[in-house]
């Protein structure tokens, strides 16, 4: 059914050395079309796997949905629209096809906006009847909320995202996003695509079916860049503050200021910048919240860098 | 009028070191939309500047156009469609939409298809009606492309293509992408942007612009992966070889099989992996055209690895 990694027989080129004819893992990439009550919504080059999580992160995203609930049912169905050819479908396209059912009372995408939506496989910002509609109103504010982040803890996260990967120490194909808690640096889930508006995607819509939108309290982390449209998902889905390893856009800075998120780029540890929502970034352990233990203290277990070891 | 990269004052965190407030640069990213013959036709988020480039390559890749000429004229238009509000018109909006008019006889794309196409700072795919039809037809066959590249010459791209890059250095956060000459290695054209498929369309655009379609006897080298659509815009463009610094999704080598596109992954000099198109990446140079040079002889002013040094 789904084709996280598809093995191949390549040829392994390297100069003054014999060549190698090896087996290699490559990232799976296929298309997936989102349907919405049986319309064509959007069309997506995702790696398979998690694909009701990607439909629902992807609605979020768009501010079709607000919380996992507002979607009833989804559903893969055949790829081929032509019923007087039912040979067409496949397995493939059959499970290339998502119909999501939305729940009573929610509703549909704007017929105004009707026409399909497409992205692809690195792709984040889709249906925007023009440039001025591109800022997407969010049902959730995050400039208000309180959370702070130690910076110690910020530039461990990356290490650890990559520690959960599965996929990618196998193919070095695939983009990461993960979930963590603030306080803690706990992972709450992490995704892997290879596109990473899919991977943050599947990470927000596995927290709407968890009923945890707005996510209150949380560090979105991506492999890669900040651009817009990453930024755009965190500030829908009530992410107070999103960690890139790599450069923020200068309109993803831009968005993050007007929307009152922490937008930190170059996370790479010990290291880090901070590039809007600055006030959430600590540098010194916050006054601890349990009395027992010291005020301060020398890198406490949850701050080390086992995460980047892994 | 355009801003490639933009400044802003960020603090950047050490852990254990003083925290300094620097001004950093950013990649500029903005929407583009680009109309043809008046009508909203696609958004892009991209870096500003060879917008032209960027629209005439994006239609190659779609198949409207075949040829530079065949886009007679491209002029900025004010972004602001509502006469009555012309104060909505800014200098900023007025650069980020490009009506492109098409030449006498060139069809315009397809009503069926008239609805608006979406494509991101990092998107590819757009304006396909179904996942039936993902895979555009091209004009141009590459399969029949002769050319043969030597594996060192190929293995020393990436570094020209970082030597040749402007912005990147400053700001971390743009893709390349190259056009090579596969006989000399030598650059033709390069060209920066926060999308690689933004990156590729441009390239195409000035090839088109210049009479180079089919680009035969090249090598387009990209920053970071080879997706399913950087594939399909090579493809569209008639370039037989396409090299990525990172690895291929398995759509992307699927792609190259049907089309006879040779696709090399990890090109990190001195190694490569040869993906799909086998046959025309040689490991021993090619018996010399010069007969006045030895068939033999090593490492040629061409094939070293001065384009890593810069």
């Amino acid at each position: 059914m789904t084709r996280v990694t598809v093995r191949r027989r390549v040829r392994r080129v390297t100069i003054g050395e014999r060549t190698s004819r090896v087996e290699d893992v490559l990232a799976g990439e296929e298309p997936l079309e989102i349907r919405v009550g049986g319309r064509s919504y959007a069309v997506t080059m995702r790696t398979p796997g998690h694909d009701v999580e990607l439909a629902t992160g992807f609605l979020v995203s768009e501010g079709v949905v607000t919380a996992g609930d507002q979607v009833a049912t989804a559903r893969y169905c055949a790829g081929a629209p032509d019923p007087a050819s039912p040979a067409a479908t496949t397995p493939e396209t059959t499970f290339n096809v998502l119909d999501v059912g939305l729940a009573p009372g929610v509703r549909p995408p704007d017929p105004a906006l009707a026409r399909e939506f497409f992205t692809s496989s690195a792709c984040g910002l889709c249906g925007k009847a023009s440039v001025d509609a591109v800022r997407t109103r969010s049902a959730f504010t995050v400039a208000h909320d309180p959370v702070r982040v130690d910076a110690r803890l910020l530039a461990a996260l990356p290490g650890r995202l990559r520690a959960a990967q599965d996929v990618f120490a196998r193919t070095g194909g695939l983009h990461a996003a993960g979930l963590f808690d603030a306080a803690t640096g706990e992972p709450l889930v992490v995704r892997e695509d290879v596109g990473r508006h899919n991977a943050v995607d599947k990470v927000v819509g596995w927290a709407a079916a968890r009923g945890l939108l707005p996510l209150r309290g949380t560090v979105l982390v991506v492999s890669g860049r900040a651009s817009f449209e990453l930024t755009q998902k965190a500030v829908m889905a009530g992410v107070p503050v999103l960690a890139a390893v790599s450069a923020p856009s200068s309109l993803a800075v831009e968005l993050a200021d007007e929307a009152g998120l922490t937008l930190v780029g170059f996370v790479r540890d010990p290291s880090l910048v901070v590039y809007a929502g600055e006030q959430r970034v600590v540098e010194e352990p916050a006054a601890p919240a349990h009395h027992d233990r010291p005020a301060h203290h020398d890198r406490p277990a949850h701050h080390d860098r086992t995460g980047d070891a892994a």
